[in-house]
């Protein structure tokens, strides 16, 4: 089944994601695209970078299903518009914490997420309890290196990753890694590699957005979006200051 | 103590709240002014109002701080930007439905929250497990009434909000009650009345900005804020689109 | 990315499931096999009946891995055999309660799984405490219909299935719908259809294995698989009673 | 609105608080008063200390209705005789942990207790439970300090309470930290200063009774009490041993 | 091996329970002995009659332990003293809610409480989160007869559990019945046929006193007590208005 | 009451566990029996391994009723073949580690579990979810040694068993320890005083299949079994390649 997927990547940054780097994860008769937004932070690092980011992310997400793509997958593991743009839009919204914390669960007893900063920590902890994997969660942890310094020295990026997986295994009980920033994309293979350098193989660490577009592709080849009993189209209403795309489309689902 | 507390309401609409509105339930030594804000929706019924909601009410939370309030209440049971609001200001945010859970949970073994709209269950639901209250939370309940319509028919309110209180109450376990929308404000008193009718006196119905204004009053006798370690004032960085007061206040306490 | 998936049917009943069933489900470049087991159960609907599958179903597992094929697929809601053939093999084994439970739990705020008897449900709800979603489960309903029954008569079945997915909604809360038996195969766009004529359009439905086929292709070409910190392989010893394949391939991962 | 708040401090130990020690943390218009009891420990820092101070503090809750105070505040962390003394009387009880529980967790993340002695740390663990906010109690310590040797060393105190405090914030994850023993009254603004002294600024530390007395202004104002149908009032029955005043009052309500 | 259990009735009430009655339900080896207390209410319905009871139930306790039996069941549901009782001394002290939730728990899916009024039932949902067994409790439901009246009419008694049974299991889930007060006794033959009789064989239905003298046996059989760090033996200290029996014996353990 | 309680050990290796061991534990009216299987694995440390004994172990729980015996406890910590043993049969069927999560769940604060190996440890703590007592679990914690070696060295053992009760009191805040595994019978005494030796006396330990007979005991003598509603007797069905006892009184019940 032919299928569109956008990638929204919620951060007026340019350059820091692309539909090329995305491609090969995606199946054969999947096509990416991608987009950012131009009115938000340059990386989202905080509740108030993520509260700045969702209204143009929201935007680009009801954009992405007036040019029938098939479902949007968001480049932040803040899952920035995911639940108001599941409202607006009837395509699956992909969020990359969510999908990857489910996916996680799944593969081990036990999950930790490494992640940027320290201040990302409890944002990601409420995550699990609103997506409800919880007791799954072993830790949160942070790299304390900041986004748009990720690509700065992949090496110290993954050698801290390494050593964040190893403290979490060992400290916290995990048996599954997530990346925690999308900005990490690229590394799973070298990480997971450190890990059974350090005694600690089979150990799967997952890489979000290419996981975020496996579960988009399956989604769409099943012919499942979100539920509308959770996500109600939103009503019609006076909104001042954000031009967005017309709900027509979603409102007809 | 002398005080002055900012109610920030987050919506469009003019003329839906008013400081006159407000200070009869503040203390003799506190002083209320409110604003709404320019961008955004009408009301909030919905994640996707909400994510519209959010960076206007966080420019105002941030503009209390630098006017030299005391303490801030954001006048939606949506709580729209108090984790961010929280992030980029030092004075207490008073989040009404963080405020109230904790309130009517310690009032009674389980409480319901009657709200506007089908379409909020989720969201406060939500909040609940986030707000670490789940295991008080008996239900959500809705009275199908649009924010905006709340005041046409008075009567027609009160009557819905005892019905869904008796149902909350002898269907789902509650004991205590409260407002899922800052619009009912003004009705607890009738409703404690009808629900005694009714033959469940001793019921408490809480509403949620006067309760709002308590606690914050409470945290600035007491000298208490928002913990730093969870909410870390945010990186300084580029962003575009929105005109935002400067943090500089924030970042010195 | 070419790959194999093998669907084990972990019952003695011919016929039940066959290869060209499933392979309309799977992406283009994925090639279903299919095997049932010749020593267990005429079907399962009992914890007694699931213990008498697991052993040749684990041995099913472990051929599986020696054929070479890059992921299994139980071909039962009790996931019969997942753990200790996880344990045996390094390829993914997916059970498909829990793909699909992390699946539903993606997709709305609750789920309701719908299976064929009474006896099978605190077995699924003892599912969802282990795989970490119970928060998420808002029932487990029973169509009352036997598992070989279940294809008698699909109107009688669709019906049962529409009418038990409406009470999982209304009593109980329910935004999402699981089949509880893999034998209800092919009925998910009829109910899906059902419950739009009954007023719930847009309540996605999920048809276990279709989903639990997308579920084992995306980890195969994620390459990922279950850990191994969990699922430590099992020591060498004696074992007296069953013909199982070698552990080799296993061991040496 | 002015106001009566009667703190019961529930033990026979003269001196150890006092009306003038609280006034200063209440509001302009409210008058505090404080009574010991006659019957029962010197302290109390187990479940059997706390089973003896209950019977007579819930007999001054009873004489404080009846003196027409508005509302009681009880002076120990075990909130002995808070459950007893809602049923039997209509104007509110505040127990200081279940109020300060509650405020710690919408100021941070997770919060910690830091008590007097090892001994109270199962009840207090249980009282979140109960309180329903045990998901946000990150640990509860203790300085090991008993009750009445809190004021002999105010020096040891305070950097006991700051050494346990950092290794509530290291070890457990603390973002808020309450005291677990009302004798510690006075000591937060050393202890805030303490912390950040040693790299965690912006820690909250509550004091029991200043935010218990608070909560109880606050409830007055608001003209709420607890739940009747949480703490019915007890049916009248012969009772040996005890001289209750009578609860004429509380039925009224 | 000969053992000695003291079954100490919590309520000044004479004749409401006899050593006669109890010594059928235990084993060959033990010889019972009951007492009552002098101090305390006629009845136990609320937390304030519970209060009430506890001092002069520790002193039983405390008494038994000096009397040299092996063991102490509390011969009421709201297991008034089993904590403080248990620091005070080393013997095995049962509470039967707490000896009974924990057997109702192994015995099926969910259990429900049968007790005698509405006012008991926030008390008996705490005593299930404190005791570690929230999730496996169906509900607590009443049949309005206080305590005193049990005996008046066993028949109304009989149907009246009968009735709340086949409430607690269609409605609420319930697999195991507990009778929710020690005063029922004797019945839980009748209720089981009941509800036979009902549709509902084989549900199996707890005799609280009976079920907790069981367990009292198996711990002096296996030489197992509390544990001492959970019930630390109290410090000594000053106590005004209690005849307590020495603790000398506790703390030489 | 006479009674007569089957053991089942299951697994193959002869010699392992015998009636004379079990006897001592039992009281006077009981007489114990004991068989193994003969089809399965050598000894059960993993999940591969139970699934494996789970059929031969049904069959002689199966086959212990047919021969009139009272009650059955299976000799493994995996509680391999309760639940499907349940289905089957009416009498009790006692898995150790269900009976003593519950006993140690009484006996204090929190329990953990010293077991043999790591690879048993997820196995244990999802038991602990299911069996709805995970809020009291500290930890499991493997002393590293396997089954078929624990009688090698019981001195080692014992050192290793106190030695990681050590850690889970002071790492994990246990206050009751429980062993993970049958094969570690009688050697409760040992450890409890090498406990206290190194400082921590009055710590429960929980020797499990002593413990389980026990509970098997006062469950014939409560007349009391699982719950049918739970455990529904499974329907008929062609099953091949397991010789199984006739089902037809369990049937009758």
């Amino acid at each position: 089944m032919q299928k569109r997927i956008r990638v929204v990547t919620p951060i007026i940054t340019e350059g820091f994601s692309s539909a090329e780097e995305f491609q090969p994860f995606a199946g054969p008769e999947t096509q990416i695209s991608q987009v950012g937004i131009t009115r938000g932070p340059a990386s989202i690092e905080s509740e108030f970078d993520e509260a700045l980011a969702v209204p143009d992310t929201v935007a680009q997400i009801m954009q992405a299903e007036r040019d029938g793509v098939d479902a949007v997958v968001i480049d932040c593991m803040g899952d920035p518009g995911m639940k108001p743009g599941r409202e607006a839009v009837s395509i699956p919204v992909i969020g990359p914490a969510e999908a990857t914390y489910h996916l996680a669960a799944l593969l081990g007893h036990r999950f930790s997420v490494v992640t940027v900063l320290e201040s990302c920590i409890p944002m990601m902890e409420n995550q699990a309890k609103v997506y409800g994997v919880a007791d799954k969660l072993a830790s949160v942890r942070a790299v304390n290196i900041p986004v748009l310094e990720l690509e700065d020295d992949r090496e110290r990026l993954v050698n801290a990753l390494v050593e964040e997986s190893v403290q979490a295994i060992e400290q916290d009980g995990a048996h599954v890694i997530i990346f925690g920033c999308t900005g990490m994309i690229g590394c799973a293979g070298e990480v997971q590699r450190g890990l059974a350098a350090r005694g600690y193989g089979g150990i799967p660490v997952i890489d979000p957005v290419p996981a975020a577009i496996k579960i988009a592709e399956a989604l769409v080849d099943l012919g499942l979006s979100h539920s509308r009993r959770t996500y109600m189209p939103p009503r019609a209403k006076r909104i001042e200051g954000y031009d967005l795309p017309s709900r027509e489309a979603a409102v007809a689902r």
